[in-house]
């Protein structure tokens, strides 16, 4: 029996750290077992929440794919970039016409994000970002998409698009399943989350000394940050 | 000097009438004499108030552009089907990037489209499609669109596009001039506007003995449609 298809995505994001190994890639590795996997770089994704993101988007590109290679990403796999792929495009703007505005709004990881940016001017694209993942997805009829709780009311609308599809115009798309993964969230040196934006990260590919002395700063009690905090002294 | 380039397109709509002809092809067959000019079928546009125009949009092309060289497009000039180019998609989403639902919100042609639809949801491809006019548009650095004044919140529409691409990535697009123009109505067979809908149409196909047999039927006098109506007494 075939193996069912796996689909997953990252953004562009240049060197990973342990954050990003123990949050996602580990998981990557491992499910090549089981499945057939098609492991992507998402950098128009990188652009909907920052068009200047292109600017660095091919070294990063490479730095990435880099890391994916050394965490054990088997290269006879699909690995591809999507911008170099002008259907995702295609599909996307033919999806754009089976979903309204008003279920777009209703994503409430949107509604997250946007809160989060800080802004009161949604941007077209960003509101429509889960149609261009719609677009990645069934594009290689993948059966199954591993995600975070976050993630998963994007891979339901997937699927309504998926059957809006195939009612307009026949059969073409399967429904993609959710595969619900409890992704690790690794704290940094500082004890809060690993990030490059808390310069708070270990690289997969820092040299042995550089990790050595970072480790040697790390925190191992967050209550004693400083060394006059109390800690936990009973 | 080189001449200015005029870009401008239409919905695959089949054999065309005389409507269409003193509507937008006549103006087109004309600016050939004074620009350099892109014309092209807009078929995912097709798609953006009704998807099921996809099962018929191939032949409906053929037949249109028939009608576009037998009334005089020169074809020696670009010709195109927009989504025969898979560069438009791509460029609409990375557009998609750059302008706010708030502003295609405002967009007066599209809550006067969303009124006559009569329809409460918005679909989300529609909401955009002057981004994918500004995709078609810029992509050939159009220097003037011929429109309707209906059309004109477009081209603003483009240029802002323009402006924020190249502020963001460098200058790269001319912002295109409007050029209004005013398109005759044409009444049809029954004195209402000529159109396929309303069944009351002289096609530029249609053969010399149908002509004759429509044009006895029509109606010379709105106020005598019927034989008893009282028509102009005076």
């Amino acid at each position: 029996m075939a193996k069912k298809r796996i689909l997953s995505g990252m953004r562009p994001s240049g060197r990973l750290h342990l954050g990003n190994y123990a949050g996602a890639l580990e998981n990557w590795v491992k499910l090549q077992n089981e499945f057939d996997c098609f492991y992507f770089v998402a950098d128009w994704h990188a652009l909907t929440t920052n068009p200047s993101a292109a600017f660095e988007v091919q070294e990063n590109t490479y730095q990435m794919i880099i890391d994916w290679l050394a965490a054990g990403i088997n290269p006879e796999n699909p690995i591809f970039i999507q911008s170099q792929i002008k259907e995702h495009a295609e599909l996307h703007l033919i999806f754009s016409m089976l979903i309204t505005t008003a279920r777009l709004e209703r994503n409430p990881t949107l509604k997250e994000q946007v809160r989060d940016l800080n802004t009161e001017n949604m941007i077209y694209g960003h509101l429509g970002y889960p149609v261009l993942q719609a677009a990645d997805i069934l594009m290689y009829r993948a059966n199954v998409v591993p995600v975070g709780e976050d993630q998963a009311p994007h891979v339901e609308i997937t699927r309504e698009i998926a059957r809006k599809f195939n009612q307009t115009y026949g059969e073409v798309f399967p429904e993609p399943e959710t595969r619900l993964t409890t992704f690790a969230r690794l704290p940094g040196l500082d004890g809060r989350k690993m990030g490059k934006s808390n310069n708070n990260f270990i690289l997969l590919s820092d040299p042995e000394e550089e990790i050595r002395k970072k480790v040697r700063t790390a925190v191992t009690d967050p209550q004693k940050v400083r060394r006059n905090d109390p800690g936990h002294p009973d």
